[in-house]
């Protein structure tokens, strides 16, 4: 089977990060993906994960301890626009889920405006050959707009600093999530 | 480095080509696929590779034989419109290269009516979680439009039957090619 977006996301970021990196979860949710980041970056590695909710920091709290994962995350509960100024050493990747927190408040969706200035500031922490992974879901209203702002952030990114891939299944008709992956040069 | 399309390509058939299987080469051009194609689906394996143009065979021939590839290919000189008057064998993969021969005659170019012939044969022959891999550059005049048709065409497969996936860079100003890939339920 084909990966889906949300299998790929894990795959392009395994080949990156590793043990003792510094990375990003810029949408915390359940805390699925600050658990993977978690293993991959090992005991002296950090993550900071980012939610306004704090039902995600509840539920990843739970996730977490239950793994004995704790001591190698930083949970903010503050807009994932404000990354730097919690954030200041350089990252080997950082993962967003664009949409809602599945099971959580639906109408707690992220914003083109503070999505882009999240991504703007992974990318100023980015390492080379580093990467920035967005999983966009946008069967939701106003997703489509949101969506379409973060292709046209990213298309435009100079191909001489930044590769930018696409990688979407297109004849699903119940909106299957679009990956976004930025490599720095 | 994120996976070129070309790169991408041959990772996702080797992921469902295995030895002794029957693939289908549509686009022979210099024998890069066809070569790569014998390789995996080894002695007791069959490649069928075509092309219109005589030079391509030649060049591919030269390929096999300093390989010692030859006794598991046939080369055949007609258009891949005209698949299904040569393979009637399950198959569990088959790659295009869309556009024209590098290093060949420039006016010699696939053509979508000829293309979707050809792609409609090979998902007839395919088996269950077999892929057809499209490589389509559009660089040239006409290519877009012929892109737009395979697009159109590809993204309308039933999801019921069939997984399509589009992969491609979205912020390189020299039309890389896009890699579509279909994989049979």
């Amino acid at each position: 089977m084909l990966e889906n977006a949300l299998q790929y996301s894990h795959t392009l970021l395994k080949e990156v990060v590793h043990a003792d990196d510094i990375v990003i979860d810029a949408t915390m949710g359940n805390g699925h993906d600050t658990k993977f980041l978690a293993e991959l970056v090992g005991l002296n590695g950090t993550v900071y994960s980012f939610d306004i909710q704090k039902l995600a920091l509840m539920n990843t709290t739970e996730l977490l301890n239950q793994n004995n994962l704790t001591d190698r995350v930083k949970l903010i509960q503050d807009s994932h626009a404000n990354i730097d100024h919690y954030v200041t050493e350089t990252i080997t990747g950082a993962i967003f889920n664009l949409g809602y927190l599945p099971g959580g408040d639906k109408t707690e969706i992220t914003h083109a405006s503070s999505t882009l200035t999240a991504i703007e500031s992974c990318l100023e922490l980015l390492k080379s050959n580093g990467r920035v992974i967005l999983v966009c879901y946008y069967g939701h209203p106003g997703g489509k707009d949101e969506l379409a702002q973060v292709q046209q952030f990213t298309s435009n990114l100079d191909q001489h600093q930044y590769q930018v891939l696409e990688y979407q299944f297109t004849n699903q008709i119940h909106h299957p999530p679009i990956l976004i992956a930025i490599e720095k040069r």
